[in-house]
């Protein structure tokens, strides 16, 4: 992997680069489209690839694992062959899914026992596994295996987990061997600035090609978030990727990229969409409102994706209203589209030299949902 | 409308045709995807026009009514701009899913007054209703108002529907005013041959541009339906559409054609494809089967369907088996796409004199499921 950076804005962290995988290039900052069980929920890769213009999409380890199995993958030709998807993904290491999603049994410094949320059955990763699960994926890009904790964790705790996240990106690059496959290290330390700074400095000092930063986003205000990245961000090398795991609203991205980040992902954009709320630059649109029954423009008039070229307003609502799946379908294509433009934007403004004007007009037209918290 | 009959074949009651509507041309025999709430389940209207290649789509006149409401259609400026489809439409007359669906409450010669399947709120439906309903939705074929019996009626029962379809026909005759819309009559008579052959007549008197044949494949089987259509069909007359109302599985469209059927309908392939199971040429494939789980081959290799182009079996397997909307959406549109693409065959078989080859070489191939019993 090589990443290059094109432009740097002048006044604040904001830049554009360049990512090279083996599966092609990618240009940042880019937000990337979730695709869990190796399909971006509701959207057809046709629409992802030519109406979202996804550059890179994620594959979760730990549901990969589960269903089908790394194995029965890499028997099929690994990820990118099964899925049909020929441009680069990126997976996650399936720490914070096991630590999210399933019932935990013991977490060791070996890795942690956990038993599956779908039918109870025990399994156990750690950073072995987690890296043997990943290159039988054969993603482009692979992520250390960390342990995620609470935001309201107590410092000792957030202490333990970032000791132990250390020693497991150690034994994740000791074991990782797919030279076509690049592997991120992850910044943990919770909401602690020295264990943070701490933690940034450990992880950078194991030279990983791009590093990301874990354990944010988990409910913590948002100013908290941005507060710990600017912590961070002087100790973050400038020549390579920064990820901002988990985060994925318009409000957010652009804050982000103004502190630095390249890359985000999210599953907000396709699970509100699956429910009905819709991006805007206004903020969000909540379409099973009354107020739309009979409205008879797009989600947004200067938008290119297939439902806002298409579809009324009073059509979509009548979708979501009866739960059509052609409804979820045309909100998450919206969505995705939304944010994938934006940082199609963004990048513009801070290869123009722009960046500035184009925050600040963001954040004249935006305006956060009253219902707050979800990032 | 007008219809105009191309090729008769010589062997069979077969015939090719085409129907011109307000919006535009249908190439006959056809089969036309059900957009029961103003959406094919599952598919994009991108899909229908360009993979699946529908020339009409239906929509429910029950199920429009209901949500979000027929004034509501008419005031966004009908069915067609609505939803954004601008080829033609059938509507049917809500009869069907009055007496199949809701709680009934009162039939008479007015109509039926039934409770609502959503939140049993109570209605009324009869011809006059159903003709404002069709007529505010703008379809290009609307259907008369009809009533439906059980397939194991008795004789006194299907006589009395039979008298109240005739009596409504005529009345929907009378109140029906928009010319751009065709008013299709509909046969009943259930598993009875002598009122089969009267409804015939006494519909056919009434000269309604086209005709439907309602009230089969209500679970009788399936010779009982053949034997049913060969027995009305002299007394059809020849230069109009002859629609089989609710009847789409692959063998049934192939004897329907041979038995002179020009329409057909049904929500089997939507149905099917988002429960996992796909129609091939040797009869239906039910993806969840274990043996389908490292199978890298398409559903067919020959189709050319989005899902065959691009997906293997083993992939569309995980998808169904993680219930993923991206497998209810490639399975629904492979067997659309299946029984399209099947009528094109036949139609180029009928106008090449090779309809009777095309049929007995389906039938060395196809193997009707196990469990029989769905069209």
């Amino acid at each position: 992997m090589e990443f290059n950076i094109i432009n740097s804005d002048k006044n604040t962290c904001a830049r554009t680069g360049l990512i090279k995988t083996a599966h092609g290039e990618i240009q940042t900052p880019i937000f990337m489209p979730v695709g869990t069980q190796a399909t971006v929920k509701a959207v057809t890769h046709e629409q992802l690839e030519n109406v979202i213009k996804a550059q890179i999409i994620l594959g979760n380890t730990y549901h990969l694992y589960l269903r089908p199995g790394h194995k029965l993958i890499e028997r099929m030709g690994g990820l990118h062959k099964f899925m049909s998807w020929n441009k680069p993904i990126l997976t996650d290491s399936g720490g914070f899914q096991v630590f999210s999603l399933s019932k935990l049994r013991k977490i060791s410094d070996e890795g942690v026992q956990f038993r599956s949320h779908l039918d109870g059955s025990l399994h156990f990763i750690g950073p072995d596994e987690s890296m043997e699960i990943q290159q039988s994926l054969g993603s482009d890009i692979a992520m250390v295996f960390d342990e995620c904790t609470a935001a309201d964790s107590d410092y000792q705790t957030a202490r333990k987990a970032l000791d132990r996240t250390i020693r497991w990106a150690e034994r994740c690059k000791e074991v990782h061997t797919r030279e076509d496959q690049a592997l991120f290290g992850i910044i943990q330390g919770n909401m602690y600035k020295d264990l943070r700074i701490e933690s940034t400095k450990r992880t950078v000092e194991m030279d990983f090609p791009g590093i990301a930063i874990g354990g944010l986003s988990v409910g913590e205000p948002k100013h908290v978030m941005y507060d710990m990245i600017e912590t961070i961000e002087p100790f973050m090398p400038k020549n390579k990727p920064r990820y901002l795991m988990g985060v994925g609203s318009p409000d957010c991205l652009v804050e982000g990229v103004a502190r630095g980040i390249d890359m985000f992902d999210c599953v907000l954009a396709t699970r509100i969409g699956r429910n009905g709320t819709v991006f805007t630059k206004h903020g969000r649109m909540i379409l099973r409102n009354q107020c739309f029954a009979e409205d008879p423009r797009p989600i947004e008039e200067d938008c290119d994706c297939y439902a806002c070229r298409n579809f009324s307003r009073a059509y979509l609502r009548h979708l979501v209203k009866t739960n059509e799946i052609f409804g979820a379908n045309l909100l998450s294509v919206h969505n995705l589209r939304f944010l994938v433009r934006m940082m199609e934007e963004i990048r513009q403004a801070i290869n123009d030299g722009t960046f500035t004007e184009y925050r600040e007009k963001f954040w004249e037209n935006y305006r956060i949902s009253d219902k707050g918290g979800a990032f």
